[in-house]
Parts: C-alpha cells; structure tokens; sequence
C-alpha cells in the first residue's frame, strides 16, 4: 500500500527552542527537499543513502531560510514506511512556520494527527496496539505508566494474541469447511485440540481483563483521597510529600512542567491526590460528617489516607478508640479502597501513648509531617499497595479501554464457543459465535480495522506523529 | 581547545510533542551513549561513521526507557566541533527528563544556557557576532528579524570587520615597530597607505552606525501609534488590519503562538501597535489633548497613524482643515516620526468632500474599516515607510546593541587616529588610539572576549543551543 501524497508536519513540540524538526513523509519527500536543499558538501540530497544527515542551505528561490541539518530515510525503511526527511532547523516559530509553508506551497500537505503513524500502521509497520502506545509513550507521565506504554509498543500482549487469533482463525476455517461437506459429516477440526486452544485464549483473555484495573491506575495515575480534620496537618503533609518530588523535577532544568500541586510520583507510579477539604473534627467520626461530597470522592479513590492528630487525639481520649472506630468505618463502607491510618505530631506522643497505639492500631503509620520524619514510611506504605513488580517482568497489562471492551466481547464469545462445544451444537452455530471472538480479538491487534476506528484513534494523536 | 567534560541538553522546545532530541556534546559523547544503546542492526554505535543515523533502543541497565534514532557527528564536523550525539526520542516530558538524567548520571553535566554554541565560538567555528546571530535567529517572529539574524549568521559584516581589522593591526605592529627604532626615525607604517585604510574603515564603521536605526526596528518591530477619537473606529481598523495577519498564522496548525493582539505582519515587517486609548475629540486638536502618556507614547513610535472619522468631520465643517491642521501640529510636534493621515468612513462621503480630500490633503489615506476598502492602501504606506529592500542585497545592518557600542567606540577611536595623523602627533600616542579601535572592533568578532562578555552573552541563550 503506497500512499500517492506527500505530509509535512511539525515534529517538535510548538513553541520555540534551540532546534526544531520538521518532517515529510511521502512519495515525494526526497524530491521536495532536494529542490530546496543546497548541501554545504556540494553532493545532491536526493544521491545520498538512507539514514545519512547533510550540512545544507534551505533556500526558497533566492530567499535563505535557514541552515538545516537534513536527514534522508529511503522507504520503507523509515517510521512511516514511506519516504521520510527530517529537516533540524533553528527552533524559532517563524522558521518552522516558513519550512512547512514552503512545502505545502510545492505540494506537501499538512498532516493530521497521528498520520505518520497512521501511515506506519498502514504500512504494517506496526499493529493497531502498538500505534495506540505510540499516542501512550508522548503522554506518558509517570515511569509505570511509561514503562506500559513501552511495552505495548514493543509488541507486548498484542502478538501473543495475534498468533493465538491464527490458530483460532486455522479451526474456524476447518469448521466452515465441514459446512460445506456437511451432508457427509466429516470433521476437519479435531474437537479436542481446538476445545484446547479455546480454553488457553479464554485463559489469557482472562489474565489481560483481570490486569485492566491495575494497568489503567498505572497509566491514568492512582487516586488518593487524602481525608482528615484541617488541624490534623493534611496541608504539612502534602508538602512533605510533593516537595521531594518537586526537586527531583526541577533538578532537570529546560523542560517545563504542568502544575504537579496534586500529583506524586512514588516509586515511578504516579498518585492522584484528591481533595477532600471540608471533613470536620475526626471525632465526629465518619458516619458524622454528612458530607455528601466527600463519600463521592473516597468512593472513587483506590487509596484512602486517613490523617489523625495523634498527640490531640490521645490527650483527650487517653486511647486510640477512635482511631480503631474510624478505620474501621472506613473499611466497611469501602470495602474496594486501601484505607491507610496515619497518625500526625508523633513527636508529641509519650512513650505510653506509641506502644498502645501498636497494640490497638498495628497498621497505623505513625509520623511527624513537620520535621518529615515517618514520611518515608507512608511512601512505602503506598508504593506497596500497587504492584509494580508486573511492570518488570513478561506479564503485559491492558491499560487501553478499547483493548478491554474487545477483550470482554472476546470473552463473551469464546465462553460461548465452550458452551455450544460441550453441548455438542452444529458447526454453523459454532462458527458464528467463532466469528464473534476473532472479530473482537481482530479489533485489538488492527487486522480488522474501519475507518471509523481508525479515524477516532488518531484523532487523539499529535499533529506530527 | 578541547573540553574535557560532556555536555547534555534538550534541545527541542520543552513540552510534549511527536518527537524531542536530546543533544551530547563533549569528548564522552559517543562512549555515553555507546553504553547505552543498542542498534536495532546490532552494530556498535561507536563505531559508526560521522552524520549516519541509526534505529536503537535505550537501555539503562535491564531498564529499557526508548526506542530512539540516534545521530552521531565525529568532532571537528559538527555543530560545537566536540563529538555530539543527537538522540530523537518519543516526546513525553517523562522520556526527556529519563533520557537527561540517565546522561548525567553516567557523568555528563546539564549544558547551561548557550553552552553548545559558547563551544562552537571557542573551537573558532564561528566568530562571536555570528554565535549571536544564532540566539537572534531562534528569537526572530517576523521574515525581517529573520533575514537580519540569518544575514548576521552566515557572517554578514562582521567578516568584514575582521578583514580590515587585519589590516588595521599589520599597520598598529609597524608604528610599534618604529616605536623600538625611535631613535632612529624610521617610518615602517607607510603612512598615506594608512591613512587611506583609517578612512576606509571609518567609512565602514560609519555606515554600520547608521544601519543601527532601521535594524534594530527590524528586529524589535516597528512602533507605530494609532491615534484618533474613539468613534473614529480605531478597534475596527485595528481588526481589519490583524484578522488577515491572524489568518496567516492559524493557518498552519501545529504551532501556537504567544498573543498577537497588538502585532502586525506586514511585508515581512513586524509592526508593533502602541496603544493610546484616551484621546478626545480631534477637533480638540493635537495641542488640546493634555494627555501627557498619550505624547509620550507618539514620541517612542516610528509612525504616528491619525485615524479622523472623516464623514462626521466633513459633515460638521464642509472642509478638512482640522485634518490638515492636526497633521501640520503633528509634523511639527514629532519631527523624527513618520505621520500618516487615515480618513475612516470613506463610504459615508460624498462625491465632493473625496476631491476636497484629494486637494487639501493629497496623502491622507481615505479608507472604510468596516468593510475594509482601502486598508490595503494604508498597509501599503506602512511597509513603504520601511525600506527592507536592504535586506535583500549583501549589505548588513547592524541589529544588536553591543555591536552598536562597540561600533562608536570604534569610531571615536578612528576619529582621535585620524585628527592625530592629520596633526602628526608621535607614533607613541597614535597606537594609543589605534589599540582602542582594534579592542572595539575585536570585541564584535570576538577576536577580543572576557569571561563577563562571553557569560553576559550565553546567558540570554536559550539551554540546548
């Protein structure tokens, strides 16, 4: 499949900077580049091998417009399959304005989002999965969530499911076969081997449903409610936390963050903190506070941190009832959530008042947010809760919500697939049901696609991707 | 020179987009990143030849972070004559700051501001005004500013300068020379050869002083003060004028812009439009207005455009003596500006009161904003009020005020050799002056430089160029 157009697009995020790349992809990349380019050796662009990168003069006419470097792929080795240049000009916004004008004014056309990888996808450079972590990858903002995105890109789950989709497609074939010698009741798919491939796909359909909830909080982030009375310290806290995070941000210098107030990065995971200001006085106790709102929020939060004012607490009830009372509340009216006690002003506390504290609350966090001692501990605490042990080895998670509504359509038909097996139904009920599965399987991987699909896919892509 | 530590920036703009490149510079470059890569053809990256390109995944350890293209230069031929490694990752602010980090872990330094062109002015790759040019280059929002830099950068007059200062310095060392033999009163220095020189370089330096006026309003923009009542229909004009500009620029998607409200393109021109709400009537006249800011700010402008409402006047006096009469106070008023007479409401006005117009004020623009008749004629006043035709031919404006300082230390210099030479003062206080001349000119090219120069300089570099 050749595309008969040639695309121009920004390459580099808008804005200006040292350098800037714009790219074209297209049959006639090389020759619109040559026209322009004049190589400071003398030798023409378009005579150079793939994969080199020239010294030239951009030049319009008689008008210079900047001194590039100009890198040559020759298709189909190149990201899009196509032919590619990719032209290193300074980065200011008019010379990257100028370079695209200038090619789409000799016939390039300014790509939409994603149409380079739209193109590699085309091109079967790439399957659908690994053209969505492509869109991933850029967004990523977190190291578990760019570690998922790196991995689908790589292949991750999608060939696996490629090559269990075959061997189904192989038994769905045989089984349409014995349609059409069905007056002699032959079988062509042997029943054993193929109940035996359906249940090792529904296995491994299964496995990457189960791993969705984990994969999207590692790459949409994890959210923390983090709840408790105002003088409890919650805002000392959130400094604690965030700080650390922030130096380590701005330790890079020349890259520019969005606003990281309710965002931390623990362990490579990211956490959503989300607030919960308006809880009154602790000792009101949960079923106390009426506050609509903030039931919503703990409710959509994966992790509830619960913060106490120890040292006030203990002084005027003598025990951790409370404590115990409130976290167990918790625990019961959010059953699916990680409630976490954490204990304030620690450095308050007497001696008495922590070993009772160990006894009646073992998994309470107790710590001290103004001198930040303790706060290491919370970090764990938190960074325990999620595994990301699977992120290091083999096992792929499906973070795409598209890969798992395919994969539950998948299911759906496979388990009745199984059904119609055991109960011994005809090859044509069987086939449909067959259909269903490789069709859901065939969405995930691209090989069956519309334009539909694929038009809402890259829509959400950058422009020059 | 050769530097003993690598440097890494980014160098693309900060953000995310498609892609980003992450720059090395410095003996360690290519073993830093050799460490690192591992090319999908298997070869070893370090043994690659100069300016090839190649597809490697970057791995820290067992930690892969991306697949990149990564672009080896083999020092001298490079950008800052060091080894440099220039890595295309996938552009997530996430990505960038792995891939730097991992660099500076391994022992690369964060590059500061400037660093990598500070490198190729110290390994004599370019001189400095041309190290300048660069950051002019990346700054630079309109096709003038742009033409400025880029002229500037391929060398523009400082090649010149260099040359005669050559000359001018073979010259200094023969009256030195004397200098050792004044007993002896010789004449190295041929003296109606060096006058002829002196003149030459003055005529020079002069012609470049003069340049300063119209190359720094290149570069900066053109201040232009829109005057006139407010029912005159300033903000309709000032529309009719930007939305075509606004046009140009959304017409290319994938960049964005920093505000334009108050910024005209006009020929390449950027024109600057300086806000003077606040005038009354015009039949006030100029010298009623009493607004102090309001003079101020015609004062600063380059062009003073009036904007009468020419219907509404007309019809109140059946002449355009309050027109000619406010530009004749105008004109004398602000005798360093260019004054521009605009008649809004054109439409409005009868077949009589047009030749009336055309008879007491042949250059006043008559126009209608509304419907945008006429703004043509006034853009085309305004860009023929700039004379960019400069730009096109081989002389070089001089744009940046520290050459401009220098330039008329320069002078003051040539100006003391010569009265000196004409008075035939001795060799001893004529080198006095040369020395000046020489210093002032060097320190354009560079040939002359100290730390706080040089630091003064990179500072307003952008990291990663």
């Amino acid at each position: 499949m050749k595309y008969l157009d040639t695309i121009v697009a920004l390459a580099t995020p808008p804005g200006s900077g040292a350098i800037a790349v714009v790219r074209l992809s297209g049959p006639e990349a090389i020759s619109l580049a040559h026209a322009v380019l004049h190589l400071v050796s003398g030798k023409a662009f378009d005579q150079q091998p793939s994969h080199t990168v020239h010294l030239a003069d951009l030049i319009d006419g008689q008008r210079m417009i900047d001194q590039v470097l100009a890198t040559i792929f020759v298709g189909p080795k190149s990201y899009t399959g196509d032919d590619v240049v990719e032209l290193s000009c300074h980065g200011s916004v008019f010379i990257q304005q100028a370079i695209i004008q200038l090619f789409i004014d000799r016939g390039a056309r300014m790509a939409n989002p994603g149409e380079f990888t739209l193109r590699a996808f085309l091109h079967g450079k790439m399957d659908l999965s690994q053209a969505e972590a492509v869109a991933d990858l850029i967004a990523s903002d977190s190291a578990a969530a760019h570690q998922l995105a790196l991995n689908q890109m790589r292949g991750g789950f999608s060939q696996a499911i490629a090559l269990l989709r075959e061997e189904l497609m192989h038994f769905a074939s045989m089984i349409e076969l014995e349609l059409d010698f069905a007056e002699e009741d032959v079988e062509f798919a042997n029943r054993a081997a193929f109940l035996d491939l359906v249940q090792r796909i529904t296995a491994e359909v299964k496995r990457l449903i189960d791993s969705f909830a984990l994969g999207q909080v590692l790459k949409e982030g994890v959210p923390v409610a983090l709840v408790g009375p105002p003088n409890a310290g919650k805002s000392t806290l959130l400094n604690a936390l965030l700080n650390d995070d922030r130096a380590i941000v701005s330790a890079i210098a020349g890259t520019t963050r969005d606003t990281i107030e309710d965002e931390l990065r623990l362990g490579g995971v990211l956490f959503r903190l989300i607030d919960t200001a308006g809880l009154r006085e602790t000792r009101d106790l949960v079923e106390g506070l009426g506050i609509e709102k903030t039931y919503q929020k703990m409710a959509q939060a994966r992790v509830v941190v619960h913060l106490f004012d120890g040292a006030g607490l203990y002084q005027a009830t003598q025990d951790w009832s409370v404590v115990v009372q409130t976290i167990d509340n918790l625990k019961a009216k959010y059953p699916k959530q990680h409630i976490l006690a954490v204990v304030n002003k620690g450095d308050l506390l007497s001696e008495a008042a922590r070993r009772s504290l160990q006894v009646d609350c073992p998994d309470a966090i107790a710590l001290c947010a103004k001198d930040q001692s303790g706060v290491e501990t919370l970090k764990t605490a938190l960074t325990d809760l999620i595994d990301t042990g699977v992120l290091q080895g083999d096992a792929s998670l499906v973070s795409n919500g598209r890969h798992y509504h395919a994969l539950i359509q998948a299911l759906e038909a496979l388990d009745k697939v199984q059904e119609g097996m055991d109960a011994q139904i005809s090859g044509d009920l069987l086939s449909i049901d067959l259909r269903m599965a490789l069709h859901a399987l065939g969405e995930i991987t691209g090989a069956i696609t519309t334009d539909d699909l694929l038009g809402h896919i890259f829509a959400n892509f950058c422009i020059g991707k």
